[in-house]
């Protein structure tokens, strides 16, 4: 397939007239050919107002042909073949054989979603039948469904140029809600986004879908984003990104005359508490495995483990001196672009000159381009717990270590921190208590609680949690990979005393769709 | 009781130092003993420190502690006895009947949410056991509960000085998510505040739980609510009022270092549509119908139908005849405060010097104090779409006849108009066509859509919608009345590899709580 730098809108492809940019290779800093005019206020209004003529329509298709067109869309990626990750490891930086992890992944989420949309408990269908006997006053006859919010604005991330980006969690779960997307694809991968969203759009074809179900809008700078999130047909946003874009974001949509919902997965430094009794018998091997997960991706990872917290002696001694052998040991990795480099450059930096961390070791350097050398710092407690910026993100592979005097300094500690992805316990049995302790503040300060196991990797499956409190994300109260990540996307309506014929059809009587119900406060299946 | 003006502030009475507030009897204008001192920042402070350090004791209280809670509650409010009707008639100028039946609404409502604790349903428990011999990648164990989100700051509203206030559905739900409640009572009815508040802190004592679950705050002005939507400690709001009101909130919680959710319900004109045949065979019958709703409550009900829509010709013109005289008949009615009177009366002056409106009929005047004139106008469907000021929420009894030129311009208004809490089609079997055609637009615009009934009358049950896209409510994806409230405080939280000692008791092997859980994805109960 030929890139051709077009966005994509609906069922057209249109060269933008907005000034052009391309990928850039980061392992190169070689530029990468096509150019990709930067789309503007006419393309967002174009495909946001195809995105709204199609959602009445798209909304009420039937659960089989939903779930077949997000298996159609896994099956168009596929057949895309190697161009596809060949392109993303040029666009990225990162490695084949995560590529392709990410690709089966993307491909697999997309078949979960349909496999969650024909089972139908998303529609949470809730009957209560009139009671016209009842005294003093009758009941009318009451039903519920959830139904699609509106057409989604997805923005795609630049760490995950296939899993997070144009057919990534966002799209799959708002596609599988019922709601079209128009995506806005990040100028990091815009060739990877070509490849996928005429993927998507080639599915849409495929399946007789309204062409306004899809579109992919590509442009550098902001005004693709802004003009999105404030266009009036667009009802929710879903973005992964950095805190500032996301709070931005945020705030653009709030003050909307309507304001709608954004789902923003910002910010994390994925706290792990080694507590005593695992760090005296394994400290060694909790430095290997520590380090293993900070230099996972270049350190590009949402999830990246940014925070350790230990109790100081000997055995949190013994622990950083394996680990920052092991830092040193570490060979430099790609970074997804330039910009991602220097912000994580900046901020070794700002650790490098606080007078309130210290530098345990850094990680081998590289004259290549766009370079990430591995980092360790280490503070105490107390300086942390009276300087914010340490717990600033440093997207990459850096990482503090928090030397506490006690166990009280550790809750403290932990008391302390924003809301996060994840949270970690490294005990053995006798740490137990310790853990038991901690578990309620972990529980109200991250979306996803481990023990003895790394923040980085993350199932999809149904239980996932991927989300958490500000600023972990704008909103603590879904996730944004896992099936329940379709729950963002619905609203319920309920209907009161409609003819059979009206009734959409999961609420008819009878069930005609199979799907669980409760009836009266009893569940039916 | 000896009603004593004070702050309910955990287990202790507290009488604030700010300037003192009184009820006043709207029916007689008669100012009502005692003086309320108006509480400030240091009693918000204090309520919402102790509503923090209850938190994690209360929401893992087991789900047959927290029921006899609800349930007590309920208990203790009907063992106030025959006083708080009393207190409450003074304070609204609502008849007995009505309170009597409101009472039986917020016990049974209480009640309701005691049923939801105890089956479960609500910890949405999710298990994904771990696949150890999976390849490529071993997945690990996961499971999924919901937890509360933390302390609520519950506004009372002035129109059910016991459904939608102190212990309404508002704190009802977030009692039964696990959630601590301070509440800012509304200065309509400090009384019946004060009253129903010294029940629930009683419920907590007997109950045994930490004062800090439940607190009253109460005092004129804004400087209150504000101070507790500000407040670190609170981690969502719960809301019904006015739009500027619910909107000032919302922008608060949304400029917090960590923004919040709101749920404000907040204005909604609740369009009822008029389809032809429905309009020719029996207008009169609706006519007297739509009177009747409209006149519920002195029109003082969110559900109030404040718009009707027909198409323009002999069956709209006799339905108006109709409505008109039985607007004309219909008596004064006491209003809830002076200040809600006064506003009324402003929005009908506005109808009435609008060139695009005109008046159809009033009812019957008074010279008693705070009195409802019930009111009746027509525009005409252009002039509707072309002023946004006509789609005003005007609270009391008062309503707006749209007459449109013909089905096209019936679909227009529909598709013009804001969020809505209800939609409602009056209708015979041959407006099905034409009832199907405007469904679409019905379902995007508002939570609850009902065939041939009342707007008025909201069932507290399962099925329920009482919410509805902005400006309805702050957030369209999720109800304020019936047993799906309790999702709103509730957000999600993944446990990966826990030792059974450590995992929540509801995600445990072999189900100890006995809840339905998604295991695998499969459904088990």
């Amino acid at each position: 397939m030929t890139l051709e730098g077009t966005q994509l809108i609906g069922r057209e492809t249109v060269l933008a007239t907005g000034e052009a940019f391309h990928a850039i290779d980061p392992s190169t800093g070689e530029t990468l050919q096509p150019a990709f005019p930067t789309g503007g206020q006419a393309e967002v209004e174009r495909a946001s107002e195809l995105a709204r003529a199609a959602f009445d329509s798209y909304r009420e298709t039937g659960l089989e042909a939903r779930a077949r067109f997000l298996e159609t869309i896994a099956d168009k990626i596929e057949g895309i073949g190697d161009e596809l990750i060949e392109r993303a490891m040029a666009e990225s930086g990162l490695p084949r054989a995560r590529l392709e992890s990410e690709r089966g992944r993307t491909c697999g989420q997309l078949r979960l979603f349909a496999k969650v949309v024909r089972d139908g408990e998303w529609l949470d269908v809730r009957i209560d039948p009139a009671l016209p006997e009842r005294q003093p006053m009758p009941r009318v006859d009451l039903r519920q469904r959830h139904v699609a919010l509106g057409p989604v604005a997805v923005f795609g991330a630049s760490n995950f140029p296939l899993a997070f980006s144009v057919a990534g969690g966002d799209t799959a779960s708002a596609l599988a809600a019922g709601c079209p997307v128009v995506v806005k694809g990040h100028p990091a991968h815009p060739g990877t986004s070509e490849l996928v969203g005429r993927a998507v759009q080639a599915a849409v074809a495929e399946c007789q879908l309204p062409e306004g179900v899809f579109s992919l809008l590509q442009g550098a700078g902001n005004e693709i984003g802004q003009a999105l999130v404030t266009n009036p047909s667009i009802k929710a946003v879903g973005f992964t990104g950095s805190r500032a874009g996301g709070t931005a974001l945020a705030r653009l949509a709030q003050n909307r005359p309507e304001p709608i919902p954004v789902y923003a997965e910002m910010s994390s430094i994925n706290p792990v508490f080694l507590l005593p009794e695992a760090l005296e018998a394994r400290g060694e091997a909790l430095a290997e495995g520590f380090v293993g997960s900070l230099n996972m991706g270049a350190g590009q990872f949402c999830t990246n483990p940014g925070l350790m917290i230990g109790i100081q002696g000997e055995a949190l001694d013994a622990f950083l001196a394996t680990a920052a052998k092991a830092v040193e040991a570490s060979g430099t990795q790609t970074m997804l672009t330039p910009g991602i480099r220097d912000a994580y450059d900046r901020g070794v930096a700002a650790l490098a000159s606080s007078d309130k961390a210290r530098e345990v070791a850094r990680g081998q350097s590289s004259d290549a381009p766009n370079q990430c050398q591995t980092g360790l710092f280490v503070t105490k407690a107390k300086d942390f717990l009276a300087d914010e910026t340490l717990q600033a993100e440093v997207f990459g592979a850096t990482s503090l270590v928090v030397s506490c005097a006690d166990q009280d300094e550790v809750k403290r500690v932990a008391e302390h921190l924003e809301g996060q992805l994840t949270a970690t316990l490294q005990m053995d049995d006798a740490d137990v208590d310790f853990a038991r302790d901690l578990l309620p503040t972990l529980e109200r300060r991250a979306g996803r609680v481990m023990v003895n196991g790394w923040p980085t990797g993350v199932e999809v499956c149904h239980a996932m949690v991927h989300g958490g409190p500000y600023p972990a994300t704008s909103d603590s109260r879904t996730t944004s990979v896992g099936s329940a990540a379709i729950h963002r996307f619905l609203r319920p309506v309920c209907y009161q005393n409609l003819p059979q014929a009206l009734l959409p059809e999961a609420l008819r009587d009878g069930n005609p769709h199979g799907v669980s119900r409760l009836v009266d406060g009893q569940r039916e299946h």
